[in-house]
This record gives C-alpha cells, sequence and structure tokens, in this order.
C-alpha cells in the first residue's frame, strides 16, 4: 500500500500503486461530482455523499471478501480493481437518469475502461477484459455484483451513516466471516443465516424509509422531466464526462422549461403527488389533464414507480453440504419482494397550488 | 435535575431529587450487580452490563416519551419513576430462574416498592400504588410495559452497544416522534410505520443471534439445573437481596452438584446439546437416560426452550382516524411469530464427553 | 414542532411554523448547495456536508443551551433562530474567499436577512435587528458566536463523522450541563474542565489534521487564484444567490486561466508546495518567479496560510463564586494558540512538473 | 483461524487453534471475572467490561501492528499471543490492589503461564520464555507494552465505549499506519505526529476524568482498607485463582470491619474525601485522628493518589531520517506530564456524617 484514503466506514482504506493510478484518473475523479443518492438528500441533508466513497469502499469489502475466501494476491487485487471500477460507468444523478437515457451504468464502466483508465490497468499489467468481466458479475465478479456482495454491503451502511437513517447498519463482519466459494459460486453457512436475513430486510427498509421516499420521487420525477429535452441530443460519451451540476448547468441553458424546474429543485419549491394508480391503463391522460387544467406541458408529471428488476432472493446458503436458496429454509425472507413491490405505482405530480384541481380531474376520469 | 449520570447510550442522564434518593436506595443498588443479559456473555464477552443503567435508560426513554405525548410534569415524573423502577424486583440472573422460582418480576416489584424505596416515594409525595400500577402496564403504564415501550426501546439499543450485534440499533427518534395517545391507549402514525417493523424485526433477530443463541441456553440450563436444590428452600425476600454472584455463592455451600456445574460455567466447560425434540412426551426419559447411561442427575439436563408468552403484535397503527392493528397492514410483520415460535423445543444437553453415547441413546428411544 | 428532519449527528430535529418558514427560503436552501469544508473533501471523501445541515444542528444546539439555561420559550426560539440563519450570509466555498472578496459571513447575514428570509422572521412576530445581533454575538447570543458556542460544537463533531477523523468527538452533552450564565455572560462551572480542555484541544487538531491540511492549503490557493479575476466585478447581492458550483460555473466562462485551475481541481491534478517562509519580506518575488521561470502568472501562486484572528482562549471558568479566565487554571491551555499559530507561514505552490525548478529559484533568493 | 468472537469494539475477532486453546484455559476465562475499571461503575454505571475482552482486544490490535510492520506468519503468532496474555498475571481488582499485595500483575504473568496456560503454548510449538519475554516489553515485545502499544490503544478505546466519556475515542488506525520498526526500536512516521498526541492528552483525560475520579478514588480506598487483614496472609497463588467477587467472598468472611466496608460498597454508601495534602510529613495522624474523633480504625482512611511511575513521553518520532524523541518536536506534549501529576496528593476520607468533624481536626493540626 502506497497511499492510504480515510473513510469514515472503514477507516483507512490504503491504495497499492495501480490503484493510486486509477484513482487519480479523471474518470475515477468524475465520481466525486455525483452524488450516491441523487435528490435523497432534499429529504434527509446529510445524504451529499458521492460515488467516488462509495468506490473505494466496494473495492476494500471486495478485497476483505476475496482474502476471506483464500484467493491470492494476484486475484485479489483483480477483484479489488473491479470493485474500485464498478461504478466508473455511472451517468450523473446515478440511477436517476438511466432510465431516460437507457444506459446502464455497467454497460457503460465497458466504455470507460476504454479511456484513459484503461490504459493504467494495461500498464498495471492487468487486461481490461477481465476486470470489466468482473465488474459485469461474471465468474468471481458475484464478489462485486451479486444478491449479497461488496457494492451492496457497502452502499447500505454508507447510505446510513450519511442519512442518519439506522437500518442499514448491517453485520459485514458477520456476513463476509461466513462466505465461502465452490468453482465461482459464492455461498453463505447456514449460521450466518440471521445476518443475511437482516441484510435483506434492511434493504427494504431502505428502500421504503429512503431511497424511495415519496419526496424523493417527486424530485426525480421533476429531474427527468427537466432532461427529457436533452434525450437523444446528448450521446454517452458526453454523459460520462459530467456531474451532476455539469449536466443540469447544461439542461438550463438547453430549455427554458428545463430550467425552470431546475430551479424549484434548488429551492425545494416541489410538486405534490395528486393521484396514484396501482396500474395506469389510461392512453392520453396527461394530454387531457394538460388541456382540461390549460396548464404547461411541464406542470404536470406522470411517471412510474420502478423497483430494480431483479430482487429475487435466492441466496444460496450451505446446509450439511447441500447448497440451499434461502428461501427453502428462512420464513422471514419469503415476502420480502411481495412487501416492497408494493411500492411499484404510477404517479401524477404537479404544483401544489395545482393539486387539488389536479386530483378531482383524475378522479373524475 | 440535581444529578447527572453518564451513560453510553443516552449521553447524560438528569436526575431529580426523589430520583435520586430511589437511585441511592440499597434495593436499586442492588441492581448493579445484576447482569441484563445473565450468561450471554459466555457468547458476547461485551455483555455484562446491568440491570441497574438498563433502569436508568428506561427512566430516560419514558421521560421523552411522556413529553412527547403533552403530558404535565406530575405525570412527568410518575412515568419516569415507573420506568426507573420497572426492574427492582427482579431476581439474581435477571430472567433466566424467574420460571424455577416461579416469581415474576413484575410481580415482585410490588413488594420491593414497599421496603425502604416506598418510603422515598412517599416521603416524595408519590403513592406507591400508582407507581406500582405504572409498572404493571396499567393506564399510561404502556409507556413502560407494552409490545413497544420504554422497556423494549431501552434494552435492544443497550444489548446491541455491549454485544457488538448490530440489530439492535433501532431507531428510537423516530418511534417516539410517531407516539401518540388516546385516552390511555398508545397509538402510532403510520408514517412511522418502517420503524416499528424494524423495531419488531429487530426484537426477533436479538432472540436469535443472542438471547436464545444455542450456547447461552446450555448455560442457563446448567445454572437452573444448579439452582434446583435451593428450590422451595430460599425465599423471595432472600432472593431479592442478592445479586449474581451472592446466589453463586449460596448454591456452591449448599450443594456439590451445584458447585460442579457453577465451576463447569466459570471455566466456559460447557455441556454440549446432544439431542432436540419439537415437542418431547415420552415420561421418564431423563431417568432411563441416567440409568441407561450409568450418569450422575446433574450430568444430563432436558429443558424446554421457551420463549414469552406474550409476542402478538398487535401494534395499533393510526390510518386515517382508525386505529388499525399493524398485522393488518403490514405484511412483513405478518410471519414474525409464527418465524419465531420455531426455536421453542426441548432440548437434552450433558458433558462433552458424554455427547455421543447419550445422542445414541436417544436416536433409539 | 410540525416537521422533523433527520440529522446523522442529532437525531430527529424538530422546527417550529417560523423555523420551518426560513428553512423553505431560497436564502437557506442555498445552503444545500455550499459545502462545509470547501475543498476539505479532496483529501477527505467524506466530507461533502454542507452549510445547511450545520445550520440546523446549531440551532438545536443553540436550543438545548437556551433550555439548560432556564430561558423562557420566547427567548429560546429567538436562539434558536439566531443559530439556524448564522451562516445564511456565507458567500460560496465557506470561509475560503471571505479574504479574497473581502466580506465576512456575519456581516452578510444582516443584508440577508433583510430579504424574504427578514418577512418570515417579521410575519412570525420577531424583529430582525433582534436576530441579526444575536447572530453578531451580541448578549445572549454568545451562545451563537464565542469561544465554545453551538455553532463550533456542532461542526466540531460534524466535521468528524464526514471526515472520519475522531479527534472532533467532543463531550457537548458534558458542555452544555456545565454551562451557566451571569446577566449575558456565559461560564462553565470548573467540575466540566477536563470537557473545555478537550474541545479546545480537538479544535487545534482538527485544524491540524483538516481545516490546514497541506494539500486543502493548496486546493484554496489554486481556487482563490482561480477566483481572482472576478474581484470587484462580482458584488456581494450576486455572490450570495450562488452556490459552490455556480460561482465555479462563471468564473470557468469570465476566464480561461481561471477555467484551467478550476479543470485541475476537478480532475485533483494539484500544484505542490514548493517552498514556503515563516516570514516573507521579498517584494516582487513572484513576478520575478514567473519571468526567470518563463511560467504564466497562474502558475505559480504565493499565499499566506492564516488562522482565524482571534483564537484567544479566554473561558471563563466558576470556581468557587468567581469567574477565572481558563488559562489561570488550566496548563493544558497555555500554549494552546501558540502550538497552532505555527502552522501560519507563507508558501509558493506550482504545477508538480516546475516545482523542482521553482525550489531551486527560492533557495537561490 | 478456526473461531470467531465478536467485540463490541473490533468487530470479529478471528482465534488460531493455539489461541482458542488458550482463551480456554481456566487462567484466561478468570479474567471474566476481574472487571478492567475495577470501581469505575460507581460512576460510570456503563463500566462493567472486563480483562477478558481487553485480553482480546491487544491481541488483535497486537497482531495488526505486526502486519504492518511486515512480520512474518511466525512472529505475528507470537506477539498475537504475548498480546492475549499480557493480563493474565492481574489480581482480583486490576490495579486497585497491586500496591497493598505489592505484586505487580507483569510479574505474575509467569508464573501463570507456568500453569495449564503454559501446557497450551508448548503444545503448541512455542516456548513459554519467549512469549513472558515479549510480555515484558522486551524486543518486539514493545508491542505490546511501551508508551504507545497495543495494550494502550485498545484500553483507551473500550474504556470510552463502556463509560461513554468521548475521550478516548483515539485514531488506532492513523497511528498504526505510520508505525515503523528498526531493529526492536517501535518508532512513529512524524506525519503521524497530531495522531500521537491526541491519544496522549486522551490519556490524560480518561486519567482526571475516569480512573482518578474522586469517587473512584475514595472506592478503591476503601477497598484497600477492606482488605488490608488479609496482607500476608493471602497468597499470589491463591489470588490468582480468584475474581472479584472471590475475594470479596474472601475478606467478607474473614472480618467484620472488611465485611462493613464491602456492604458499603455494594450498597454505594461512600466515604468523603474530609481533607487532602500536596504533601504529608505528619506521623501518627491517623492514629491521632482515631483517638481524637472517637471512631474506629476503618473509620477514617488516609491514601495516597498516585499515578503510575512511568509517564514519560519519549516517542521516538521520525524526521528526515533522524528518530527524535516528541518532547523535541511537539510543544503539545511538553507539559503533559506536569499537568496530570497535579492530580497526586494525599487525602483522608472516612463516613458522611463523620466529615465536617474530621475536616476541622485535620485544620487544626
Amino acid at each position: 500500500m502506497i497511499k492510504t484514503i480515510r473513510d469514515p466506514i472503514h477507516g483507512d482504506i490504503g491504495l497499492g500503486d495501480v490503484e493510486l493510478g486509477v484513482v487519480d484518473s479523471p474518470q475515477m475523479q468524475r465520481l466525486r461530482r455525483i452524488r450516491q443518492l441523487s435528490f435523497c438528500s432534499l429529504v434527509y441533508p446529510g445524504a451529499n455523499h458521492t460515488r467516488f466513497e462509495h468506490s473505494l469502499g466496494t473495492m476494500y469489502l471486495a478485497g476483505k471478501i476475496a482474502q476471506r475466501l483464500g484467493f491470492d494476491d494476484d486475484l485479489t487485487r483483480k477483484i479489488r480493481l473491479a470493485g474500485l471500477l464498478h461504478d466508473v460507468g455511472h451517468l450523473p444523478f446515478s440511477h436517476s437518469l438511466e432510465g431516460l437515457f437507457d444506459i446502464s451504468h455497467e454497460y457503460n464502466a465497458r466504455a470507460v475502461i476504454n479511456g484513459e483508465v484503461g490504459d493504467v490497468l494495461e500498464d498495471g499489467g492487468f487486461r481490461k477484459k477481465e476486470i470489466v468481466d468482473l465488474i459485469g458479475g461474471k465468474g468471481y465478479g458475484k464478489i462485486i455484483s451479486s444478491q449479497i456482495d461488496a457494492d451492496r454491503m457497502d452502499y447500505l451502511v454508507r447510505d446510513s451513516h450519511y442519512t442518519g437513517v439506522a437500518y442499514g447498519a448491517i453485520d459485514r463482519d458477520r456476513i463476509i466471516n461466513v462466505m465461502g466459494i465452490e468453482g465461482d459460486n459464492l455461498f453463505f453457512q447456514k449460521k450466518g443465516i440471521v445476518a443475511i436475513e437482516a441484510l435483506l430486510i434492511a434493504r427494504n427498509q431502505m428502500f421504503e424509509a429512503v431511497y424511495f421516499h415519496h419526496t424523493v420521487r417527486v424530485a426525480e420525477a421533476m429531474l427527468e422531466e427537466a432532461m427529457k429535452p436533452l434525450k437523444g441530443r446528448i450521446g454517452a460519451q458526453e454523459l460520462l464526462k459530467m456531474g451532476d451540476e455539469d449536466l443540469k448547468t447544461r439542461a438550463r441553458q438547453d430549455n427554458p422549461a428545463s430550467k425552470e424546474l431546475l430551479d424549484l429543485l434548488d429551492a425545494r419549491r416541489l410538486y405534490k403527488i395528486c393521484y396514484s394508480w396501482k396500474k395506469l391503463d389510461k392512453e392520453n391522460l396527461k394530454e387531457n389533464a394538460i388541456k382540461e387544467l390549460g396548464i404547461e406541458e411541464h406542470e404536470m408529471i406522470i411517471y412510474n414507480v420502478k423497483l430494480p428488476k431483479r430482487l429475487t432472493f435466492e441466496i444460496p446458503i450451505k446446509e450439511e453440504n447441500k447448497l440451499v436458496p434461502i428461501s427453502k429454509i428462512s420464513p422471514t425472507v419469503k415476502n420480502l419482494e411481495e412487501n416492497i413491490r408494493r411500492l411499484e405505482e404510477t404517479e401524477a405530480c404537479a404544483p401544489p397550488e395545482l393539486k387539488d384541481k389536479a386530483k378531482s380531474f383524475f378522479e373524475r376520469v
């Protein structure tokens, strides 16, 4: 280790020389300007932490897992690099705009690694493809990206620390200590099952209290609305050079409606949810609402609250030498997906002064 | 407040004059010598905290709840005193011996308050009966003793701090902030439901990982076995003057088998679980085992793992001006009781060297 | 309290209605876009917290102190409002540019309170002047601004939480508990002297390890250099509408050298310190260096490391009914100012590739 | 690692097979019954932690230091064992009775290691003498026992956690990261000097606020008085089998005055300090006081407050390839010893009802 960086979660995080080269690249430094939780800070004012420190934390935990699994130094270094780089392809505002611009951050990691960072890796004796594959969750990459991985363990604890919400305080020591591997399949010994249940429940609780808090949902809908005019006119390559604020500046200059929405976000003058549907099948509802209420296009936003597609809880537990999916032995886990999916619905939001009118319009229709 | 005491959980806890008088009584001081978690320290070496500090913490949280509910100073002081005194009738080793001696600590609070502590209360202008009733959970006493109360919030957080197990880190600020009262019925506003689910889950996790950890179960079975000869020969009054170590000294002097068991506990030479039954209906099993294996009475212990009788989760949630039991609106809560009841079973334990022989005996029968 | 906000330091912070109105004003919301520690996040990546949450925390602690001192509700509310508003006049980048633009944030509070926030205060029945005076440290305002105050207690703990540096973990409970007041003079009872010494030492340690870390010094010098062209061309009124990023955008558009410096900061390609002087009395040194080395104006920055002017440690301690300055009774405190003043010096920094050349130039001169 | 133990300070602590054997020995298990801070729990009710967990923590930190210094596995295991065993020779009540019985715990470690624990070591391939030497601070043993060592780092953090006093929250990560070794001389790189100063100050603060708190001083004086009759009649070998409570039981049975004092301690009915001397040179003062006041021998205790003999702060700091004692470069450190030595004085304490009479007697004399 040739340098250490102080992290409020894991203490001193050491960096080897290639890792330091990666950290010093503009691609990684850009992550300092992308907040981990996008607009959650409008509800939890402490949540200003960035993808940069989360990347360091993921590297750290990935390394601890690799050590626990008895990997040799070379493999451990690759796993750590994959952890460090797993979010390098994130758009500004983290996940908030992935739907709009139709770009997932894992996909992008590939592109970014072909830039300057890629050279650092090759100069350090690593093959870029190998690291990209690990980031994609292939083989030992499950340490970075699977049901219970370094990424998730880091963000749950980190988001707790900065929001002040207790739920994410998972027992990472315990979980890492019961990890094992067969071929490239990660598993967990049965004696650690309480810690794993606790992590899965914690994630649900963080979804509900933080990531999908109703105010956060509205703010992200406003953001997406503000960015819509840029769709198709701004490419991945350009986005991958921007931080959150750069993209806001660009959108503000592009379009007065975007500027208005972003100014409202800055002043925390947020739209209010005026209606919600479990399943919305009416067409042209927004058009009709706008016409009927005599308002502008951007004053009515209808959006879907969408959890990650894959939430399955098929974590392999080792019980008497067999691997069993956790749902088979843990009644606690059984309803977790169902419980949290109920957050998924379609909502309409509008400026506070329009809320009542909009509500009664939707009730009529 | 005329004195403050530093608590690692709540910071400085202030004491008024009557409270200080109560704290200074021998009955309350005795709680310094009763560990909160009996033998859990054999698994979690940090768990040496006592009923004394837990009593201070319960008083503190009870006062915060009373304030939140808008109670006047007089009522708040009563609630605080009830919180302070709620465990004053605990036997040595907390709950471990309540079954054997057939004495519940709530029952005992009454007796103890009639001693010196009672005089302190009366001199301070409080009626003893009123405090005893609050401790028993009557009326506003639900703040001290109900489904979600000051007692439980304190012990979950405190036990986490000392064991180092993360699960108990509940969000007491949030829970207190959503509390309300109608008549003397405590309720919780719906917006706080995640915090309440989290507390209920945390309790289950603490049951599994700490309070009913298999090693703890064995140690408590050994303790109870060591105390059996005293049953019927030692009265509540005498027990209520003793700390954990006093009772051990007494049992050691009383009986060589008791001494042997307690010495094993001190040296952490514990029995091993050799068999378990979901429901044991064989009679004379222990007698037969002893005869067959040629061992002494105290070398085979058969005991029931018993959770608290009342675990129902019928916490009232206020939703649009109606009180609804939480189980009606929270799918998370539905299976909690069922999940944790599976810990209940009958087990047999014996010295390690007898484990295999005992196991095959039980398999045969 | 009609709303609560979750803070990672103090837990749930309640807001009354006027306070909520103040928080919702654009002036206060702007503080969300000003980082508490300017460029410290280049060394401590977790240090992205903002003046906004610090303002909430200061309000909270100010209220606790007022309560402790037995103030009535009305006075307590004023003190809380002063705490909430004490940083509302901060320029972008907190203290970093106060020298350059020659504007102190206390001065500005006055101007800002005359805007929309001022109306909220007046509508709520408060006189603006009264709050401004409290912010300025007059009378009971010492609770907000003096040697040991709500402001300082909040920022030390908060900066520790986000940087991960342990030193700031001061004992605020203890300090508040030993506070007293005579007229409008705050004092501290002698029994709390260890806690106060600890706070003063903690501040020194935070100066050395965080606020004046050598990398932070360089980054702030680069920032100031980038902003120099705006001096005299941008007014307080304009600055007081900007967040950190707004000012960066403005400077980038203004001037290519500024853009270059800010791009270097974004990519963390920092200048290196090449020389330092205890007392620099050479004139025209920069001009000569630039000429001699054949470099551009902005490639050599010479700046003074300047601690706050007032660091005196004359905190009044109550000892047997007399107020004594702490330096009279605490040998620990005696050298604190001298110890930390040694950080003050003049430094020159330049791009890494120029470091050696510059160093030998300065050695020659 | 074949087993892990959960520690609230360091998380999961792994144990190798020899280490597990050592932990399971009766000598080590005895440490569960010796509280780390003797009677500090009378002031800080959370301070019930034991020498047992502190020993595990010291082992853990010693191992981290060894790793940092690049030691091989074999040496690291020895260092860890020395850390684990460094307190195995402690008398009941930790340091409180070392003066009375004139036995230091380092001396005793030797004797104890010659018991069952010694066999575990030898069976595991270690030579007992080697471990004993390391415990004594010889050679690499400075990692366990010197100015800044694993022992001290563990107890400062641990005592903070359990007392709730913030001062001990030292930055162990940072300190370990700047450690180096030349021959067997531990040193610290200069860039870590703030962390080291902070540790030294923290120790002073803990002395003042916790270890030598005036109530703690009185309680320990009462304890020593209660044990005096046993002096010369109980040997080291016997003491080294006892926990705190065992020794209390023995003293109670031995002598009615001892019983009375110990009962007072249990009920927290403590003597009061009635007088103190910077240097007491009167002879027969106690005898005269007893005669004059007409009280019993054990109702007047005169005792010296004595800090550890060696408090020198000659920690070697590496500055530009030379080792310099810290006092040469840190003005902060200069007065630390002088500051804390002022706690040393002679005090007299007596039952509260005698305080005034005793005070005026001493004032007369």
